[in-house]
């Protein structure tokens, strides 16, 4: 089979050596010249390409993606099929389609986990689009996905990828945080001798047994304690859209929402709403708080 | 009627010159010697009043507390009676009633709101311990409530003061939080021009007049942005109590959790749950995160 | 000053009684005949007011809203005014007003706080606009306002209003979520033995005192234990807004969270979250769980 | 090697067989006559029993375990040493110890994961207590704990071992209600046509990969929506200790608490709250709210 693959970088190029492993024909493009790419622009990636073409997009979301999807719709043809593998929210992916399909163009969103890992242990992928697109693009699937019966679904129409893949990752924000949890607890506590010693034996036996908990045995193996990592954390969009959805379909959403908040808080999110505590407190006890 | 008054600092001699001026007569000590006390020590104190005697204890809760309650234990005679106005957990105060009450000695607990402006304002009271003590003590307590129908209360038996204040100082940090949460939100919005005009617009007919409002207004008086308020706050184990005894009880408390942990979290101590996060998101993902 | 009101419901009715009241004349419609209304359809009212007219629509938000204002976007001439007060979502107004803009209309957004009170007590208005405009119905502002300097703020441009009265409403779900939490852990401790009374207290000298906590006292009165309300909340949209709102600002509002949160588990929100927790404690641990 | 198991429960008794499959002599005793034990009381099982003596107690925290402690301090001699299995709370541990030292018995706690499974995958086992005591019973943690490196950690001095396993148990209840709360918010969307499809395919290449989902598909395998499992969830103590010790160590743990707080308010603990705002949202707004 033959498919174009539209961004390069860690998980784009990854992803392309993993489909070329399973014996497919890779048409590769990045903006980045120095990329490996097989072809300079788009349009030379979509004369390369047969008809019925199938061209994957794995850039950022935002403006690179829709930049592409733009340009995609006006070099594609009647009966191509577009698959937006980036980390689009799941709003976009409708409007992404009915503008496409207009031209008779077919398109699917798929959510893909698994990192840096993933070139190795395969992509965990969620599909969204129609069935017969899906069948389509089924031996690209299979290629990425890892080996053994898990790790695919077609999560349901346009848009359902990706969301199946953000609530994914908001049910990563809260196990993260529930771990950070006890790690910070335990670090603290008389009690506990060694935490990353404690942690490590969990991973056997333990209901709390992951692979976040082998991911941070293996960080806390260099850096048990871990002092050389700082002590912020970055957001990526998909808990605060999961919070939203959620809310929005009547569903409560604690857990997902201390991981987010946590992790606002850390990036200076909170300086004002303690401004305010502090600055009543001052009022009307005539605390003085130092920084 | 006589009062002994231990503690005169900024709480206790604000309250001895409000009892005063209700005209009763207090004899005051404290530790330190340019407090303007009375006396030199707890046994003048206790000699210059008369039996049965009424003691107030208005120091900082753990050791100074105990302390002092443990010497007027051995000072006082039966049918004295120690109203313990400090801090203290409520779980505290039946221990201090039942080792007095070996010597017939009788206890009371009294949790006191109001700040710095209960010298001009009055003091809210809630007192806990039995009927006949708290009627005993009645003048006391009317001499420092504020004027009017409400400002004090008789909670329950002993314990109970200290139990209602703990929770009054709960839903205090619960509501704090939430007037920063709203000041923050907007201070970040390009909807609102200046978040100080809109917050003291609602101190007439809208649903969020309280005190707290007024003093935050006070304090946006002369700093609008709170920028020369540092954003960080402490606690002082009101909320962390709350929420134990109300898990205890089986009554979830998220609200007041959140004012709790946006203090703790100000302090450092969510470092090490960002930590782990980080650490796992560059195990996954490759993410290098900057402090 | 003439004004048409569209919406004579619960608020619109009380507000325009209140601006008569302040010597001005209204007009007014509603889409119920036994509403009290002045026309029978928004063409009559439009012909009843002298050009440039100022419009209040006062109706629900979503489709009555969208249709009335779509309706006056035909009926309107440029010049004219009108003054959406109703509880729409601070994203509808920029949209609202461009889309007049272009037939020469001036729009402006006005959040309404004060509920069934305001026609005595005056209603708290936040109001988004531009300047001129904001000067225009001024006239109408004071007459709504209650007494004295604050309960009106010119918050911002288009959506400002919205958007003050969302965060207003947003800390409103956290502070009524804190006195709950409070109330709801002392009615089950043995050391409180009157809640109502307790928090009634409250209302003079405390940090707590606020007007939710008179309503509160006010609503024990006839049923101190508040057994005769049912225990579920119902939510309106504004701390789901307001949380959003905030996410994307960066800003962690875990307090908001918590009254919205609770009040979406009392409407089962939280009801497939359970089944997976004990479905899991039923595969681990043999839990049998009983409804 | 010899042991006293006290305790032939779900998991004493499937305990005590995985110590014999090792080679090891167990002698056990329960309560219950139809329990399978060996002795029909505790002076029996002292008896039968080679000095120094080791005994594993594995009976419900709180009295039975007191009192069988109790019990074993009168009836063992010094130099014999009791290992706690049970799920008592950490600061129990050290009045334990203290009290049994007077006597020259050693004492060790050690927490217990693994549930039903135990017995087949072995028992992931955290001990406190003092290093030559975990020599000593070592042959014991090695015949319980699972094949391979981890499943075993001497954590702490005595308490460690019930203190690790306590927060082993909270980040489990954050784990746990994070993906309810993913769970939730699919089934209740248009975007996914199949929650049980979509989290079943995570177990390959996700991140979320993890013992708890593998236990979560196999209970969707026979019900997809869990319709048949009741919307509420009990807890057993351990996440309450956790944001407790928490708390006191200045470490905020909100995702716990989600988890937490939702258990308590599946079992009313929330309606008192509940009732509060409804009240004052019938106060200010005339709303009626419906149960």
């Amino acid at each position: 089979m033959q498919l174009g693959m539209i961004g390069l970088g860690r998980m784009g190029g990854n992803m392309a050596e993993r489909i070329r492993r399973a014996g497919h024909e890779v048409i590769g493009y990045d903006v980045s010249a120095d990329s490996g790419r097989d072809v300079d622009n788009l349009e030379a990636l979509v004369a390369r390409l047969n008809a019925p073409r199938i061209v994957w997009v794995m850039v950022p979301s935002g403006k690179p993606t829709d930049d592409t999807l733009s340009q995609l719709g006006t070099l594609l043809e009647a009966g191509d099929l577009i698959i937006n593998g980036g980390n689009c929210r799941y709003t976009d992916d409708r409007r992404n389609a009915d503008s496409l399909a207009a031209d008779g163009i077919q398109y699917m969103d798929c959510g893909v986990s698994g990192g840096v890992w993933g070139s190795e242990r395969g992509y965990a992928l969620m599909v969204g689009g129609d069935a017969d697109a899906y069948q389509r693009a089924l031996p690209i699937f299979e290629a990425l996905k890892p080996e053994g019966e898990n790790g695919l679904v077609h999560a349901g129409p346009v848009g359902g990828g990706h969301f199946a893949k953000m609530v994914h990752n908001g049910i990563e924000y809260g196990m993260m945080q529930a771990f950070g949890e006890g790690f910070a607890t335990m670090e603290r506590s008389e009690y506990i001798q060694n935490t990353a010693e404690v942690m490590a034996s969990w991973r056997s036996g333990s209901v709390v047994d992951s692979w976040l908990l082998d991911l941070l045995v293996r960080a806390m193996n260099d850096d048990p304690d871990l002092k050389q990592v700082p002590p912020v954390a970055d957001e990526t969009g998909e808990a605060k859209w999961t919070i939203e959805a959620a809310a929005e379909l009547g569903v409560p959403t604690p857990a997902i929402s201390a991981g987010l908040y946590t992790r606002l808080a850390s990036r200076g999110g909170a300086d004002d709403v303690l401004r305010v505590v502090t600055a009543m407190r001052g009022q009307f006890g005539g605390h003085v708080t130092k920084a």
